[in-house]
């Protein structure tokens, strides 16, 4: 079933030259498909195709496009092992996860396809004495969206982003993430099966290869393409909304990026359960081998005696946990390279690490700690690791505490634990907190982003672009609609649902 | 009551040394009063004031900053004839328009502070088994807001912008319009007396005077300034835009700029009614001076011998009309001089201009005529010319019409003219000017925009720089705000309304 084609519209098209092969981080060897990567006339093609496709797209009623979103679903499912299969061989990833991903990926197809069952998402509003401005949400054009190097499936080529805007009757265009170009090319083969099979629109789905940059450029430039979706790195990120905004016409782009999640533990907390906190810290930092957004890299308390223990047991636990893959060896080096860097740095001590044997592209899950001081003074302290590492900042008072976190870049999440005793206390904190991150966990653990409406996956700058928008749950169809007033129309004229 | 200095916080300051006068366009003579350019450390202490009143006010209770709203309200109310001197003699506009535009202001200051009132428009949400989660819109922090040279009062110093912000919970520092520097200064120190009377924070308010571009580039470059109200020119409204984009933080700029607000009229409504339009669109494109961001610069139709009745006709009516001083000699120099540009392009034809003896500042009020064809190939004409100038394109056919929209830039407006026999036919104007518009108005005129819940007064690029906010009516509050999550909080801690 895998190709190595481009989905343009609803042809598989492979006219470039350029070719690549996915990497088996397990095996440590290339994987056996050769991927095409997509040349500027098939990237042309499926622009023209989606900004064609969008006027019929758009006018298709909640109903219809709620049926072509259930229909990828099922699809989706209907890859089975196959799927599965070829998720494990481009990522490294266990068969527990790669179906955990899938799971959720089809639970948010479903999610966005019941949503628009019924219209009240677009906010229909009418005022004036004889109703006559009549505002709803309508979808904002053709959309990129950037496969994510971590989430093959839940934040790649059917994943959040894909769903939410085709569920707004946005056509999509996935520039696939070439670590797993196999596993986006099955999903993007369900997509264009179940467009076809309800009747949408060629154009309304194209599937990119590309191991490069240069067909990202080109998508985000594109006068047709009206906005674009991206998780990953900061400075992939930051280059994609950078281009996106030096266009004549910029475009909205919501890009979730990197986070250290900062963690604050209570002196209180420490003292009662110190001991349960290390352990579901150690499982929570090597989760996923730490290549979650919201893995918490930074873990702040008041130096203690008990902190001392703590950082020495968080360290133990975490060293004895078993080491696994990267999903692609250039991501375990940079894992090794910028937890070099920090290590580097003044008054940062090791505390513990992994020390069995590692096979290639398997990541060493480490515990540093610091004091608050020289955490304050070096932001190269501040920078995300990408992996199973944490840094426990030992600070002098709660003072420097709430100091280093008014500091901080923003956070998709910040985590408070706490003892009832401690609530009063807990306000400057929490309102430090609340300045710097999307969404406060008290007494848990960042990792894990329920797909639900009250989630928040956002946050200031560069937790994501635009913290006035979600990535996850329902409200993230918002980033890719506007409202729209219609003023004095007749009724003949006015969409159905505004009549 | 006018200084000429800078309102700082709570302190009227003038520590700088540049001044300028305000001008009276229609005597063509400066204003008495001087004013003093804000220093950049008037500039730092006011940002400072703002966030450091931010972490008070944003906690501040819905109904309290709705007092301080409403007392805004009153206080604009009580400066009476002193503000609509001040603001005829800096603007040469007629007493029921300084009138009526107060009313308007004061109207939208009430009816934000009637919304924070209760706290639904926070859009508070629940989800998970045990509610665990709790999602609910926050204030952005300290917003800076760009004075609009042609409403120094409903766009400006505490106009919708200002009151939205403030509604939302975050601290406004206003970049007063060096036209208006006295109607500036007077309302500031309304909102100033407001804060003081109803305990709020110093600093969530500062009112500062520029004449140039220094003091709003230092503005938005500042690291603690967390978004940006603008409404003006497109140069304008970019260059903002662009340094928010550059900064180490990017923030979101809301920048509402221009709009040639096309309309479309059909072959049956010029038949039924062409003489009526005419009357109609000779009042509405030069009412106010033609200075209104939804003028109708632009009508639509397809060449027959009752369009070349109406185009005389709309020139003849539109020329009769009394001429007007325009709000300043600078803008009476741009509306000239684009005018000019604009009628040297190739195939243009000059219809009527106002014969009357004008004194300097005053406009002659213009219609043009062109070819579609011309139209299409000539984007020089696609410009706005701000002031009473309105383009008539005479089509060959509706498949012209329709792709002269379909290349048109982003607009406000979009507005049909037509009768119920077109309809049917109508269907492709209506999608294509969707596309490119934020409010579609049938059988009405594009100037008037209702402060009501279901308006959108924004539109895709360059109508505004982010088309999913509208600038006008109670969704405006939604550009300064942005979802927050609490997991698992202990009802202690939880802001009140989500207890």
């Amino acid at each position: 079933m895998i190709t190595g084609k481009n989905h343009i519209g609803y042809t598989r098209s492979a006219t470039g030259n350029t070719t690549y092969h996915t990497f088996n981080p397990k095996k440590n060897i290339d994987n056996e498909h050769k991927y095409y990567e997509a040349s500027t006339q098939e990237i042309k093609t499926a622009i023209s195709l989606a900004h064609t496709a969008f006027q019929e797209y758009r006018a298709t009623p909640g109903v219809q496009r709620a049926a072509f979103i259930h229909a990828i679903a099922n699809e989706i499912e209907a890859l089975g092992d196959t799927l599965f299969e070829t998720y494990m061989s481009e990522t490294g990833l266990p068969e527990g996860r790669a179906k955990g991903e899938c799971g959720r990926t089809l639970g948010q197809l479903r999610m966005f396809a019941d949503l628009i069952q019924k219209e009240d998402w677009r906010n229909p509003t009418v005022s004036g004495e004889h109703n006559e401005l009549k505002q709803l949400s309508i979808p904002l054009g053709p959309v990129v969206v950037f496969g994510a190097s971590n989430f093959p499936l839940a934040y790649s080529t059917a994943g959040g982003d894909t769903a939410s805007a085709l569920a707004a009757g946005c056509p999509v265009i996935v520039k696939s993430h070439p670590m797993h170009a196999g596993t986006g090319e099955l999903v993007a083969g369900a997509i264009v099966k179940a467009a076809r099979d309800t009747g949408m629109p060629e154009g309304v789905f194209s599937n990119l290869n590309s191991s490069g940059i240069e067909v990202g450029v080109q998508l985000v430039q594109h006068p047709k393409v009206k906005a674009v979706g991206f998780t990953g790195s900061i400075r992939g990120g930051r280059a994609l909304y950078d281009l996106a905004g030096q266009r004549k016409e910029p475009i909205p782009v919501f890009a979730e990026m990197g986070s250290i999640n900062p963690v604050i533990i209570t002196q209180n907390a420490l003292e009662n359960r110190g001991s349960d906190i290390a352990q579901t810290y150690a499982d929570s930092i090597t989760l996923g081998v730490g290549q979650f957004c919201t893995n918490p890299g930074l873990i702040l308390g008041v130096a203690s005696p008990e902190m001392a223990v703590f950082v020495n047991d968080l360290g133990a636990k975490t060293a004895s946990i078993d080491s696994f893959c990267m999903l692609h060896p250039n991501i375990h080096k940079a894992y090794e390279a910028m937890g070099e860097e920090v290590l580097a740095q003044k008054e940062i001590q090791l505390v513990a690490s992994y020390q069995g044997v590692t096979e290639p592209a398997f990541a060493q899950a480490k515990i540093a700690t610091v004091p608050g001081a020289a955490f304050l003074k070096n932001t190269k302290l501040h920078q995300e690791v990408f992996g199973p590492f944490s840094l426990v900042v030992q600070c002098e008072d709660e003072a420097q505490l709430v100091a280093i976190i008014q500091q901080m870049e923003g956070q998709l999440t910040g985590t408070i634990l706490a003892e009832p005793e401690d609530y009063e206390r807990l306000r400057p904190i929490v309102e430090a907190l609340q300045d710097r991150v999307g969404r406060i966990v008290f007494n848990g653990v960042p990792t894990g982003v329920a797909v639900v409406d009250a989630m928040t996956h956002g946050g200031p700058y560069p937790a994501s672009t635009d913290s006035r928008f979600t990535a996850v749950g329902n409200q993230a169809i918002k980033r890719w609609v506007r409202p729209f007033s219609y003023q004095g129309f007749p009724q003949e004229l006015l969409p159905k649902f505004l009549k």
